[in-house]
């Protein structure tokens, strides 16, 4: 199979290096443009990009001239580390010039005709892509969530055969989850910071679009959000990558902790039916030891696709509690774009 | 006055530390008496304890030689910073022996007849003490609660009057609640750790204890848990002093967002209305700014005897939601006791 | 004694607010005047400035309205906390119109007839004052050094007596001297980054210039930088506040260290002699146990105007060498800033 | 080629773990036999060892049972992680039943039979191990040296062609240098110490060694200690992997920059000649950003095994001055005994 030509927009941040890290020596994409803002336009991309990864800027890539973001010019299908600042605008444009844009940015997450996927939770919701033509779109926008709502959404949809009623989520999240510059250290080193401006909105608004059915009513496709109720808090905590998530949830009386265990442990969907390049074995990972998940031990689990639950038990209020953590950056952000585009490609719409 | 002579069990550990900082020139209370394990008997104090705190250590103290832990010698009243490993055996000895001892050791606090004290909220379970006397006991025990225990205890005493009935609580706690050497750093640097082992059965069993009421049946006083259910999650953060809790509540409906601010902002107990030396004017204050409260900007308010909330908004599951801190070796170990002593003398029972 | 009015430029900033704080009850200067940029200008100070101290905002400075920097307003002592870029044509300005310019700024430093003073090491420098007037200046420019640098001369200036020749210093500098946002969380939780820019520079040429006699010539007063070579390698560490030094010295053969020690221990100036309000007693402590000093354990001494030096032993390259310590907001910039006011108070000099 | 089996005493430790990391699919070591403490002894692996590293414990040594440290069981080639309170005694009773112990244990480094090797720097000092034939033992020892030492040492060995003859060291080491539970999260959190025992000693002994000459005087070998002056200071940071130093050396006057950096990036070994599994193609990486080394971006070049230099320039004091970093428990332990382990293999010796 020939390799696809993929660009990145608005590569030189944070979410951006994570694109080009995880596009380098992709089976299926091969990475040949990258986009930047003015002030980076024209310039070697390594010298443009502060590269902030753990692992070597690819050599491939550091050579790369920064190119301006017109529409028209680049490949056909583009991943979208964007600014919410200037996505909105950006990638209408790109998308009416034909492209695919599959997109980090929370602009288009809420549109009733775009797609916000978890590939393994509502790959369905691809069927709202035919919908932009009516934007007179030639091309179209696909999103992946906030990245504490992935997290959360993983862990809410094996529960949903249970009735999922109500959920209380408390997080603690990592700097990485800011960009760069980002959070100050003078703000965080020894300190917990228990404000995220508009994520606790976007995790309740986010998770119950997501775990939503796809429903076609004379022949016009939309999404109805699923009726649970969620209530987050949200904190910033000093830890470099790794979102943790406290959550509490309420289902059906009569579930015991094995059938939620075992929902939890079994669950799958079209990436690992695809076997999708980026998808991990086991989206879910339970862990037994008594004192996990930690972002320092768990968060690179499956190449940072893995969400990993633990601790669950009875909660006295609302059922059942437990611990969850993911990848911010990997499954939170750029690896969900990602596996969202090898979705695509699997099932023919590229 | 004449200060009264005071003696400290278990002095050279990080909570001990902080009562000989606290009681360096309290005006009620002088520090006479040191005493340690084995180890440290017989040795200067400043060279057995390996001072943490930073401040310096008290001139007086430092020069003191570290006695051995014999009942009837050192002072009647004497706080208590034993490990639980020894204070079943060691408290109780010295009770026997004739000392009042103010204790930070979870052995005796769910004992039928030892008061388990925040004074702001439950002074009057003072009265359980005369019930010790059945023991055979000449002297007598008063015990705090558990750090993450207090802050939550005090954040829901005020809202007792609104038929409080749920609560779901997720800590973030600092690293000196473990004492010394306590959580290692290769555990901790740049990680969460989402166990703490009993905390959560702590913090769900002393808080309706302390909110309970004290009833007199046929003469004899016990102390009636209240009703409230709680489910506590408690995490490890990279924070030294300062714990951060996310808490949800059910109260009844109708009771406004401004009633419960009002509730928690003018929280007074018998600590200001005997205007106790230890005691804060506000044992509540309500931090306004949208991202606090926070350990580093917050935890000495009130010389670290004030719980800092804020961002109370309601939360679509229970009810309302917000965040409490309070400084952990402060008001939730040595000062507690501190003010429990105090609130003993203020009342004449010393 | 009547108290002087005084004012701040560049309130708003970290250095800023440290002088807010530390002019709290200050008993020979009352806080009348606080400037800052246009951003600030005319809103509440407490609302203009980001308060990141650990100590609540002073309620008298938080309800001040932010004024202009306007020459000829406020006060004529004020004191500078202006960023570089817009305190070289500002300080001008104001010591043109008049004002006595106490200044954090790095312009006019080496400036020849612009005393640099750390008033332990140079009160006489006071000497270039006089100067200003050839530039047309009706007021005055005097400055304290960067906050590095002020550790290191002050270490080294008991020092002078044994012909010292040549310093190597490595220091770990916390991130509250790169002030507010300052250093990206991302760069600097569990990390170390081996570079600040011009650090080294003002490091190796101020402190030569502090530790430089005044010299007379026909009537002209200068300053003979000492002799001393210094090579500097600067690194910042996640730590909020206190700059730690790793310091070798080569000075002459058959000094003890016996005799370093005492050098250290006993160095006393202007301050301690006039005891000026905020000097410590003892400029610098020596502390005697193995692992310290610690920022953590040590910096606040003096009220974080102390020097703390500990673990000198012989060098086996240059001599000696030993570990120095300083708080780089306070001893290293506004106490620093505030020091020099009170001496030239203390000399009739304002 | 088949591959040999090796064990590994004193396995669960946190440089234990390392070694089952490194080993695990190591093309010519084949890990069969794991020995722990009595404590461990008879448990699981995964049971017995409380895994700290970011990648998963290796499935086949999860289920390995921990065996008794008995000379004589196990494979002839032994990795010793022992700790230096039991070293002595067991590793010489392994060598004398015939194993052959490659250790990262400090105790028989500085006997002047046992090579202490950095494989590019001193390969030939392994001509001392004949001689241990006369201490009766069967088998033989081979140690590498301390953490810190070994990137000291690297950095030096390029430049002995230049007349070495002074080095001031400053290092800023990582936590993770200290084992499990190691240093306390209270004593280093938002922190430096600035002492780590007998660190300082060790680096200027094993240095000189290190950098020595093999020589042979009728027909015994023997090291001579190169004639180099170290002079080391020691710190503690809050970073997990990664210790960096501040080294400055004084060489020939007459060298230039360019020639000491060629130096430094040329320099090859024995590793790189048989191309060993575990080597870097270059041992020595110049990083050319003016900020770096740093733990978080460099500490995993070369899988850990490569070490950084930055910042390269002169120094007014000694000569030359320049930051340099490696992986503590890789190339500073494990990794630098599997080194060792692979060049007596291709060099015929196992």
């Amino acid at each position: 199979m020939a390799q696809m030509e993929v660009g990145v927009l608005g590569a030189t941040g944070t979410v951006g290096q994570q694109f080009v890290r995880l596009l380098e020596q992709h089976p299926w994409f091969k990475l040949t443009w990258l986009a930047g803002s003015e002030r980076s336009e024209g310039k070697r991309y390594a010298d443009a990009a502060p590269w902030r990864l753990s692992t070597p800027i690819p050599t491939e890539s550091a050579d790369k001239i920064v190119q301006p973001p017109v529409p028209g010019q680049g490949p056909k299908l583009v991943f979208s580390a964007l600014d919410a600042a200037v996505a909105g605008e950006l990638e209408a444009a790109f998308a009416a010039a034909g492209h695919i844009i599959v997109s980090n940015a929370r602009n288009y997450r809420m549109e009733a005709d775009v797609p916000l996927l978890v590939p393994e939770i509502n790959a369905e919701h691809l069927g709202l892509v035919p919908l932009q033509a009516k934007r007179g779109w030639k091309g179209s926008i696909v999103t992946n969530p906030n990245c504490s709502t992935v997290f959360l959404a993983m862990a809410l949809a094996p529960l949903r055969q249970f009735n999922l009623r109500q959920v209380t989520v408390t997080t603690l999240q990592a700097v990485s989850g800011a960009g760069y510059p980002g959070v100050p250290s003078l703000d965080i080193i020894g300190n917990v910071v228990p404000f995220i401006g508009g994520e606790e909105e976007k995790i309740e608004s986010e998770t119950k679009r997501i775990l939503g059915a796809l429903h076609d009513k004379s022949g016009t496709s939309s999404v109805v959000p699923h009726g649970v109720t969620i209530s987050a808090q949200t904190t910033r905590v000093p830890v470099i990558d790794g979102h943790t998530e406290s959550i509490s949830v309420s289902i059906d009386q009569g579930v015991t902790l094995e059938d939620v265990r075992n929902a939890l442990m079994t669950f799958r969907g079209k990436p690992q039916e695809h076997r999708l390049p980026s998808a991990p074995c086991h989206p879910i990972v339970y862990a037994t030891e008594p004192n996990r998940p930690q972002p320092r031990l768990d968060v690179e689990r499956g190449n940072g696709m893995t969400v990993t639950i633990g601790r669950l038990r009875p909660c006295s209020v609302l059922g059942y509690k437990f611990i969850a953590l993911g990848h911010n950056t990997v499954r939170g952000a750029a690896g969900a774009a990602l596996l969202n585009a090898e979705l695509m490609q699997a099932e023919g719409l590229l």
